[in-house]
C-alpha cells in the first residue's frame, strides 16, 4: 500500500458503526432511517486565516469538525457521519496523530463516524462536510421539514442566545498581542477559541420550540442578520443584556466596570456583537414557550438569554438597557470585506 | 449582505431542484428516496499540486467536479447532490464567473445539485463532497448494498478498462516541457487531462453485471491494485492489450512504431500503467457476462476493453502478448512517495 493511502489508514480509517460502508472504498454508503432528512454542511478551515500555523493539533482537530456539528446544531438535526479533506505541507505523523486524536474525540463524544476522505500535500487546509439527520414533515410549508431554518422568525418572536459570547474573539487579540488579558481569565477564554463545543443537543431539543435558528460562527450581528434576512423582518437588540454575556468581562478584577476602564467601553460590545468563533446558537421563539425555554436552559446547565424581539420592520435596532437607540456600524466578521 | 454571502449568492445559487433544500441556511436538507443509500466521497484539488495555477478556471469547475463524479460512477451510483469549499486568493469576479459556468454544466448535465458550500480567503483549494444514490440490497453479504466495491473480485474474473489510458498523463509531460507533442495530437490529449468525462452512465450499467470496480485516478497499476488488496487476490495483466489504449500512440503520424522511435518504448507503457488522471473505470466481471459487456461497449460507443485476468495468488503480474513476464517496478502515482 502506497504512503498517502498507509497515512489515511493508519490515523483515520476505524470499524464503521452507523455507515453501511466506511472509508476504503471509492465512496462510503450511509442509509438513512425511513421518514429522515439528512442535514448537510461543508466548512473549511484555512491556516493563516481561520487558525495559527502552529496551533496545537489536538484542538485543531476539535475545532475543524466542532464548526460543523455547530451548523448541525443550528438545524436541529442528529449528528451522523462526516467526510474529511486534508492538505498538508508535510507528511507529519506525530501531528497528525494528535490532530486525529482531537477530531474522532469530538466525533466519538457525539457519534458522528469518519466514512470517506482525501489526504493530499499542500498548504494546511481542513474541509469537512458533515451530514446529520432530521425528521421530515410533510405537514410544514414552504420546506417540508422539522429542521430549523433561517427563515422562521415573526414579529413578536423573542431572540435568544446560548451559553457566552465575545470571550473567543478577545483570546484572539490576546494571542495576536493586540490586548493583554490577566493570567486567570486568558486559558478559559482561550478555550473558547480554539475548542467550542457545538450546542447538538440544545438544537434538537429546540426543533419544537423554535422559529427560526442560526450558530453564530462570525459574530451575533452577522448571524441574527442572516435570520432577519431570510425572514423578511427586524429586530431591536437589548445591548444591556448583551454585554454580561462576555464572560471574561464579568469575572474581570474589579467586575465589569474595571475591565471597560482598562480595555475601552467598545471593546466589549465589538467582541459580544461582531466578535465571531462563538458557536453558539441564536434563535427565535413566541413568547408562550418562555417557560419552556427557560426549563431547557435549566436542564442543560446552559444561559438561554432573551436578548432581542423580532419586529416587522427591517433592520437590526441596537438599544440601551432604557430603549434608547445605539450607533449600529458594527459589522459582521466577513473573510473579502476586511 | 456582506461580501462573501453576496459571492456565494452570485455564482453559486440557484433555485432547488432535488433537494428540500439548497444553499443559504446553516444545512441543505436531502431526502434519499425509499430502499436507497447515500453514496458519499470527497476530493480535494490543490493549486500547484493537482493543476496549474493558471489553468482556464471554466476547465477547473468542470473538473473538480468530475473526479468526484467519477468515484460515484466507480460505485454504480447516481449523482444526487454536492457542497464546494472553495479557497481563493482574491475574490476575482471573472475567475468565479467561469469556474462555476464549468462546474455547473457538469452538474447539470448529470442531474448533480450544488446544495451548499463555503468560500473563504486562502490558497486556491477546491473541495468537493458528492452525494449519489444506489438501491441497497439486503441479500448481499457482508455490505447489504447493490453498490459496487472494490472487494468482490474472483480469480477467474475479467479485468476490463473503459476508453482510453495514458493521454492525460502524456498531456501532462507536454505542458511540464518534457516532450514535445505533435499539434494535431496535442489539444486531444490536453483535453483527456483538463476536461475528463467522469463514467457516471457506465457505472449504474454496470452494476448487474461487474464484481468490482473503481475508477482509475491515480494509474491504472494502483487503482486494480485496490482491488486486488480488498478482494485478496492478484491479476496477470496483458500489456499488449493496454498499449493500444494510449490513443495518442495510435493515431502518431507514422503509427505505435514512430511514436515508440520518438519518445522511446518505455514512455507508453508508463503512461498507461501508471499516468494518473484518467478517471477511466477498472472492473472485473465472470466470464458469463462478455457478451452482456461487448453489447454494453456498443450501446454507450465506448470501449471496454478485456486487459487481465483475476487469479488466486496474490499481486500483480505484467504479461506479453506471449505470457512472458515484464518488470513490474511501475508504482502507482502517489502524492507522499514523490
Amino acid at each position: 500500500m502506497s504512503g498517502e493511502f498507509a497515512l489515511i489508514e493508519r490515523y483515520f480509517t476505524r470499524p464503521s458503526a452507523r455507515a453501511v460502508l466506511g472509508v476504503g472504498d471509492d465512496c462510503a454508503l450511509l442509509q438513512s432511517a425511513p421518514g429522515m432528512q439528512l442535514a448537510i454542511s461543508t466548512d473549511m478551515l484555512v491556516a493563516g486565516r481561520h487558525f495559527f500555523s502552529d496551533t496545537d493539533p489536538r484542538l485543531l482537530g476539535h475545532k475543524s469538525l466542532a464548526v460543523n456539528l455547530s451548523d448541525l446544531a443550528a438545524c436541529g438535526a442528529r449528528p451522523l457521519a462526516f467526510t474529511l479533506a486534508l492538505s498538508l505541507p508535510e507528511m507529519d505523523a506525530p501531528w497528525l496523530q494528535a490532530f486525529s486524536e482531537g477530531l474522532l474525540a469530538l466525533a466519538d463524544a457525539h457519534h458522528c463516524e469518519l466514512i470517506g476522505g482525501d489526504t493530499t500535500r499542500g498548504p494546511l487546509t481542513i474541509s469537512i462536510t458533515v451530514l446529520g439527520e432530521v425528521p421530515a414533515d410533510s405537514a410544514r410549508l414552504p420546506v417540508p421539514t422539522s429542521a430549523l431554518l433561517r427563515s422562521g422568525a415573526r414579529p413578536g418572536d423573542d431572540v435568544y442566545v446560548s451559553g457566552h459570547l465575545g470571550d473567543a474573539a478577545l483570546a484572539l487579540r490576546a494571542l495576536q498581542g493586540q490586548i493583554d488579558l490577566p493570567e486567570p481569565l486568558r486559558p478559559a477564554a482561550r478555550q473558547r477559541l480554539e475548542a467550542p463545543q457545538p450546542r447538538v443537543v440544545l438544537g434538537q431539543a429546540l426543533r419544537p420550540l423554535a422559529s427560526a435558528c442560526a450558530d453564530i460562527s462570525d459574530g451575533l450581528v452577522g448571524d441574527l442578520g442572516h435570520i432577519l434576512a431570510r425572514s423578511a423582518c427586524g429586530a431591536r437588540l437589548d445591548v444591556s443584556k448583551l454585554l454580561p454575556l462576555l464572560a471574561t468581562r464579568q469575572q474581570f478584577a474589579g467586575g465589569p466596570a474595571q475591565f471597560d476602564a482598562t480595555y475601552g467601553p467598545p471593546l466589549a460590545l465589538q467582541c459580544v456583537l461582531a466578535g465571531g468563533d462563538d458557536y453558539e446558537l441564536v434563535f427565535c421563539a413566541t413568547p408562550a414557550q418562555r417557560t419552556a425555554i427557560d426549563a431547557l436552559a435549566q436542564t442543560l446547565a446552559l444561559p438561554l438569554t432573551r436578548v432581542a424581539t423580532i419586529e416587522a420592520e427591517p433592520g437590526l435596532r441596537l438599544v440601551d438597557a432604557q430603549g434608547a437607540p445605539l450607533d449600529a456600524s458594527f459589522a459582521s466578521f466577513d473573510h473579502f470585506t476586511h
